[in-house]
């Protein structure tokens, strides 16, 4: 049984759009939120931490994807389970359930890896291998 | 051949996170503005001016996803090339292709419906099959 | 002694910049949403319930500022201190204090109008005069 | 008679709220990536490479302030135009003029400081005086 973490969100004025309905990327946002969160509960280091001992700067996605089930309005609490549904060598898939009172409005699905900058090119970033005392605090 | 639009965007300072590159949830964004961007260079009336029309209030989406193939950071100048790529009665499939200097930055693909408000519960938004008139100017 | 409230927010990854410190109009959210928080805690109607009955449609900010004492991160717990400051006929004067752990992060300011809708053209809006059963609920 | 730069946005439908106006916060956001383009327009290298040559990171606020005259919606096309007010030693003031059409929609200001990494403590930052050479650039 995977490791799980539930996020909580309110929905503000400010994230909906003229049809009064959460605007979409938002809930991307709420998502790679709750994915830093998932790390932190499961007692990862913050990344500015990780980076001083492992370069890892962070988990950037390689795909990102989302069904928007019902919309959502300001003044509405969210939650959002998230857990790793899949360890690929380099990648991982995060999966997040967000619901309203119980009611799934969004299930959404991240695939990121452990990256750290090129060593040769500071610009560029590389991905790693998710080293194993992450993993062990995820499963 | 389907009608296609580009959109021009410029990658902000803020646009980017901690690790410099661009928060995904920004090409989410861009996709979002880009589908408006297609539409009205295609000639579909703006949605407010729909909404008195056809009741058609936006077009909300029922699925998103995206590829990420290479980071973006500020000061980047970002194509979207935007084309409707299936009709499905009351979905439609958009297909964005970004790009920075001709290099494919990220995939992405958005399954909208057209909606309108509930006629019975103006809270709710319901979905109505793509009136003819606007996908004639989208081919 | 006039009506205050309390509103936390976290500060995510996302809401920082490539100075890996909070994108500054990120604070300006936060001031808008403790507004609502504000008047919600007060008693008063979600503005979607309010328009039914009111016609006031929001809060729209005639002025904006805020002085900027310490930066943040992710990570940050953030309570946003909200009272209103003054009434001034169809103005008043929202004050939000910001801290972390204790210390005043930022002082921000709005100053805002309630309005409705113009009667004659629905896309413009105007101010009214602030509701007397509003006005006590926050005082 | 001081170096002036205006840059062009786009209101897109998700930077306004269920008002069907922009979202405040976002005319800050405009105003910080004219910030950034001004200093561009004026031939002041991109913050990353400055970072490597004299360790500013950027130009962080200090206060920000606005005054909003008329409301603008999606479709909108705004015309910031940004100048330098005023040089305070290691503070100056950035004056921004948001119109449509011509038309005043926004008055901002911003006050920034020319921000490095402190040296003994790198999560803090600093305030430096001006570089001359920058300054003569903006004037």
């Amino acid at each position: 049984m995977s490791f799980r973490h539930v996020t909580h969100f309110t929905v503000e004025f400010g994230d909906c759009d003229p049809a009064q309905i959460v605007f979409y990327p938002n809930f991307f946002r709420w998502c790679d939120a709750a994915s830093r969160h998932f790390f932190v509960a499961a007692g990862v280091p913050l990344w500015s931490e990780l980076e001083q001992t492992t370069g890892i700067i962070g988990t950037p996605l390689v795909d990102a994807s989302a069904r928007f089930l019902r919309p959502a309005t300001y003044g509405d609490a969210i939650e959002v389970e998230t857990m790793i549904d899949e360890w690929r060598g380099k990648s991982f898939v995060m999966k997040h359930t967000l619901r309203r009172a119980g009611e799934v409005l969004v299930e959404a699905q991240e695939i990121r890896i452990f990256a750290r900058r090129h060593p040769e090119d500071s610009k560029r970033i590389q991905a790693v291998i998710a080293p194993d005392g992450i993993r062990r605090l995820c499963e």
